[in-house]
């Protein structure tokens, strides 16, 4: 157990460099790094498809998945710059395998660069991987408890994205439970209501994403 | 990297074979282990919740959560006798931590054991843990790509239930296309159509279940 903890140290340690380094490259070109996080299904290519509508700038997208390129073929087909990465069951995106990915991308005007993290709750809120906020897309059709059953990902996020908010009149989601939940981890993240599948709520999304980058390019 | 290679090969070695003495114990014990996979959020307490109603037998339940205890208190307050595990972090149960939480179970008359696993459509698939069959739940809101994304799960899984049916009118999941990529990879397995919210589908579930118990008390 104890040679498990060291090598997992070891791990960590050098992600966190690579991370670093990533961070550093991306801010020197002008590149704003979101690392979008989610349970499987939640609708994260779909929010990234909403917010590059209404976002300016030039914009770039990885997207993690740990088999298929569907998402990233649809994107292309609508003139997104989208490199896939597969994991091949890794659970998560790490820093080396990003800074990989990140080869292909030649960034030749300044903006931001979506990474869509592998679906999942658990583990990717593990791995910093070189971004400068990470945005936690959930929904109101998984229920109002996630946030106690899950709190890394609710306590790393910088914003969350409420989707699905077009289902809200068919399920039981208890908004004031968990929003209770939310900040009772992380008292001052922003949440706003979206449902990509009407394209509402993206307007509040940007207009604080470009507040966000406004501060990053400083 | 080979030292992490090492590492992962004799964790999965340690589990598989505390895996196959849980397995030995729960059959001479006269019961039938069910392994609950699912993505967070897809009703995997409420299915169990369902089933219960109408598989006959005593029932148990382990339940896997990163933090909290709101679905064991649920079950505890309907007369289900449950059991909490809480891996503070990891993503999945492996077979250790099910055969330590067993110890609290006294398992007094035969039947249906229900481990609900961590809501997360990855790493559980992992890993055997005990069980004679793996359930995995997931539903129409999560879309119809899941398992052309997250193969491994489907791959394993004795027997799927597709929840939220009672969602089908309000969303787009394509059914045809979810079906081909489970009968892609796994050709044989049982997908049933079921509502947990309206306890609609469950008599089939649990007829197929019946079944199997019989071949497993053989």
């Amino acid at each position: 157990m104890e040679q498990k903890v060291e090598v997992m140290q070891s791990i960590y340690d050098k992600n966190d460099s690579i991370a670093k380094e990533t961070n550093e490259d991306l801010t020197r070109r002008g590149i704003f790094a979101v690392n979008v996080m989610g349970a499987p299904g939640t609708g994260k290519t779909s929010c990234i498809r909403n917010i590059i509508k209404q976002l300016p700038g030039a914009h770039y997208v990885v997207e993690g998945d740990i088999e298929s390129d569907i998402d990233t073929e649809n994107l292309r087909k609508i003139g997104i710059t989208a490199v896939q990465i597969n994991t091949h069951g890794a659970c998560h995106l790490d820093a080396p395998v990003l800074k990989d990915s990140l080869k292909k991308l030649q960034f030749e005007k300044e903006g931001t660069l979506f990474i869509e993290n592998i679906g999942n709750l658990v583990c990717p809120a593990e791995f910093t991987i070189g971004e400068h906020i990470k945005m936690l897309v959930v929904t109101v059709t998984d229920g109002s408890d996630k946030p106690y059953k899950y709190p890394l990902a609710f306590e790393k996020a910088d914003i969350i994205l409420l989707n699905k908010a077009d289902l809200i009149p068919y399920v039981d989601f208890d908004e004031e439970f968990f929003m209770r939940g939310v900040h009772a981890l992380n008292p001052k993240v922003n949440v706003f209501k979206v449902s990509a599948k009407a394209g509402s709520g993206f307007e509040e999304v940007t207009k604080w994403l470009i507040e966000k980058k406004k501060n990053f390019s400083v």
